[in-house]
């Protein structure tokens, strides 16, 4: 029975060519080339404008676009390797969801963004920007990795993106908050989004799987690929899509400080709130990513060198502390079953990192941003705004994420209780055996715990 | 007497040393720095040509060539690491024969492509071209993995670089056909001409090594780094040589859709072709990739984002349905032993690409291409040719290169027969072991197999 | 008892928060943006030195940090996780001294460098920098691998970043050598200063973990995650802070050449000396690196193609030779413990780079390098020196590098052995479990080991 409601046969071909013959069609329909992808277009720009290809759009934004790219696909798909039974689904749905991701994001943050004249344009910023909306799905799948099925990832990703982009656009061009490296529109949507769809499918009976849930040696090294990858390409994430020259250099620097300092935080408090003095990996292939998370709003900002070390070195310090002693709470009390910790990494770090965009930005002044003012807050260098007002907008939009975050990802759990969905049962959660064929190699565990599931009914639950 | 046919030490030491001296000698005699990349020359060019540093092509080509550069290695290396006991094998001599294969092609495309005043002038453009020529060897070595010894495959990269060559200027200087990201040049040539090789060294009794054809759990996780990494920077393959400006964005965005699109269609078709609906490693490992290798000749033409699409989501379909329907039959029928399954993803999509192109390129207007026609199409902008002529020019292009890689490809088989060249015998192949001082936990699986060979002497071939 | 002493949980906080807090004490006091970092200086230029964004130093440069950023954390990283039990602290040591030396290095190199008005000033140039300077330390971890605790590894990259900056401070300023990929300030630096402290820290005992030091057949694949890694990117390694323009052109193209050449050389020699023709993972591992390593310093000159081949088939030829024959004598005559081989690696292809680069700068001509003597040798060409005196000072400069890193490894060393700073006893080298929570999977090797050690009551220690 349980093989049959697990049995993606006709579900996830249904799912994924519907999806994607939708997608071809609304693309045709409505998406076009921008003026620096465009044959047509571009040579106008050249012609009449007297630029260069040297200005093409393309030569500031691809180096970083790739770095994100690698971010998306290979740093949260390794990351999540860390299952000792669950490395396939971790990369190849991380990689499913997130090819499906950057397509619909692209329309619907071009319907917000790009939409003139009844057609979306797009270029190499649509994409870094589709990316990044991927990365919100791809946090929410780490809260719930394991215990769904490719299907209602899918769909979770479908509502997901269309949430996020709604969100996005509250913010950044209705209330006109700054967050370039999305600590707000990213890490705390995507954790909290997540969170309350784990919550919605909370899962009693999770203990029959828990013996699936840790690593092996080697899973823990395939994980260590995914956090080193994220590690090294923060700087791009959060500069990617700044302003040209100095707001592109400064934010990849103080992201660069502020991981090396969360770094060291990381360690020192993961061997301090060990018994043994002993470091652990879940912390270490997390916490020390909080740094980057932490500055994603104000990375932009003249935060200064040593400020984003203060930000990166409490970041992962607050992050090793959740792993420790907020998740198991969280777990008993609050019924939240978050099998990365994404609230560790990416909720604390995010509302931290928004609240401290916030104070930044209110502390801007002129004599410190000069004529680069513009760049990072076009209202206050225009005299529409104060710094004060800058950052209580900043702050309003952090209230408006959590809220968008928490009844999204409410509404959406609920759809994805559907029972057709294909969710694994309780006692083979966290397994590939269910959705994948696997070597000889990797199915004894999941017989194992077949078998062990039928002399077992009176399991008692978490 | 079969440890010593595959006894490396005097062979494997003499061709290296006899490839690469030569290779150093060729070089000293006709190869020179180009103008950029020249301490005089450069420094000419920014007195005399009012040219500035940032014109450097060095700043347009250098992140595009390193992304190349890390799939040729890492991609294509990781890629072939999916067999449970020729992991060594995979990684290594993909770097092996890929660090000949851009040397000695250096010098044959330098010949044909840049040879002026006696001299071969080199730069980051001739190294992206290298790295593409390798990339056609690296196919062919996926046709022929674990049944050949590395002296084979330097000679193997001897000649193909050298007909590849050939085949490239043909196309490209003569006949003046398309093919920035290698559809024709790089896919088809590669996946035909090891198909013939592999099918010249046609092994009746490779039945007897089957057992190691298959993955592990970890192997198959390993696989997934290379082929991530292809996925991703495909984008960057395809545009590396493409005009600046427009050309490479655009290039770079239709590979970017493409491939989101033949990763959900390979999802769902490999769930929809197995039995059980579980999804196959292999189908993923592949088939997600082929969007990048159909839309290699017209990513840079103006295909429209959903043009993409569509390309990358029927390349998916027909590279899940060509694993697991034409496979097997290629095998039976055709005693074609295709280790990776190259013709789905190389040799299919390779050959769908190069139509594609030859279509795109007879719809290639005017009023779509405007001023940026001659980039693409310098011809049409010239008047020398009309749209369909270059369309139908494409398209004898696909059959010039089917015909070089079929017939190369089995002239070069008949060489690699030649008994002494260390080639594993059919109770070996897929076996590191036989190449490699392997650590204790990899020794059995090799001594099993040669002790299971006595007693089984009377083994049926397939 | 020798559980006792290893235990971190004081030890490792007390150091890391002490060391990240005076960091960030001394950024705030010291450490600025530089001019294209900040946003008012950089509108300032943009405003009144008639500059655009494109000048900015962010675009020449960013991707080859990137490069290099990667180079340090998965590449180091993962080079070291070859050993069986080790995996754990060789990428995550890796990430911790390598976190905090970059921040470390940042203040040292900035005061020697950039120290102006009472600030340091920096960007994304004293980022690669900081970098290069970690990846000094990294090449004396190799040395040290297995047989130290993070807190001493933590020690010597404090003590080492600050001899690193003094070295490069005389080298480059005082001097006047050039030396842009580090042959000498980084390899040779590195590799000395290392096996000095190995030397110190000698254990006659380690015989007792040698059962732990050799590798499984996965760990060898994830350390070929990091080699080929450090292979690809070593070009933009030795180009990363060459002059704009043809020299960052030239350089990659010569390290792309000489990697080349000592890939071949290196599988050459290692199947020749093997006495069954072989080929060994350590030596395609580490010594097709040397031809990175060789360029170093003569890699930005006029050094021709076939010139940089010449040299990376020496030194990968060396090297393979080194490990083959010369590591077992440096270990039983002269009691170097070479965990990674560093010697082979780094040590004598640093030297070779150094006295290749002292050749080519004595025979720089007018003729060779026209105007662009001034990016390459300054001082021959604002005439006062001639290109013999400008050899002779890289070849003094090698001498000095190599006084200063065995004294200063030596002194480090005496500071190392202080007996509280949680060295693991001889019995536990290259184990995991002492520092890591470890998965079940990995935990008998270590009981093992600590059952065997019972019996052996009377083994003497360190």
């Amino acid at each position: 029975m349980s093989g049959h409601t697990t049995n993606l046969r006709l579900k996830l071909p249904a799912i994924c060519f519907l999806l994607q013959l939708l997608t071809i069609l609304l693309f045709a329909v409505f998406v076009r080339y921008d003026r620096e992808t465009s044959a047509r277009l571009w040579h106008e720009e050249l012609n009449h404008h007297n630029k260069s290809n040297r200005d093409n759009d393309f030569y500031f934004r691809y180096p970083s676009f790739q770095d994100v790219h690698t971010m998306i696909f290979i740093g949260f798909g390794f990351l999540m390797t860390f299952l000792k039974r669950y490395g396939f689904g971790s990369v190849a749905f991380n990689f499913l969801i997130a090819a499906f991701a950057i397509q619909w994001s692209t329309l619907i943050q071009g319907f917000f963004h790009s939409f003139h004249d009844g057609k979306i344009h797009i270029g190499i910023e649509s994409m870094i920007n589709a990316d990044f909306c991927s990365g919100a799905v791809l946090i929410s799948f780490g809260a719930v990795l394991g215990k769904t099925s490719p299907v209602q990832l899918l769909l979770m990703a479908l509502f997901e993106v269309t949430l996020f982009g709604i969100n996005e656009y509250v913010l950044l061009s209705i209330i006109g908050a700054k967050d370039a490296g999305g600590s707000m529109t990213i890490h705390t949507f995507g954790a909290y989004f997540g969170l309350m769809v784990s919550r919605v499918l909370y899962r009693p009976q999770l203990e029959k799987s828990r013996q699936r849930e840790g690593s092996v040696y080697h899973s823990d090294l395939f994980a260590m690929i995914g956090t080193i990858y994220l590690w090294l390409f923060w700087p791009s994430f959060n500069s990617a899509i700044t302003a040209h020259g100095d707001d592109q250099q400064r934010t990849a620097m103080n992201t660069y400080f502020s991981l090396a300092a969360s770094t060291l935080a990381t360690f020192a408090t993961s061997a301090l709130v060990n018994g043994e003095g002993k470091l652990d990996m879940v912390h270490i292939q997390n916490a020390a990513l909080a740094g980057g998370v932490v500055v994603g709003t104000s990375g932009e900002m003249m935060l200064t060198p040593f400020g984003a070390m203060i930000a990166g070195f409490l970041a992962g310090l607050v992050s090793t502390l959740g792993f420790k002693f907020l998740t198991p709470i969280l777990d008993s009390r609050l019924k939240l079953q978050d099998t990365c910790g994404v609230h560790n990494l990416h909720g604390m770090p995010g509302v931290l990192g928004a609240l401290l965009g916030a104070l930044v930005a209110a502390l801007a002044t002129q004599d410190i941003y000069g004529d680069g003012m513009a760049d990072v807050f076009p209202f206050i260098a225009d005299g529409s705004r104060t710094a004060t007002y800058q950052g209580t907008c900043q702050f309003f939009a952090l209230l408006i994420t959590l809220g968008v975050a928490v009844v999204g990802g409410s509404l959406v759990g609920v759809i994805l209780k559907i029972r057709t969905l294909g969710s694994p049962p309780d006692t083979q959660c966290f397994e590939d055996q269910i959705y994948w064929e696997v070597p000889e190699d990797h199915q004894d565990g999941y017989m194992m715990a077949v078998n062990s599931e039928d002399p077992d009914r009176s399991a008692s639950s978490v």
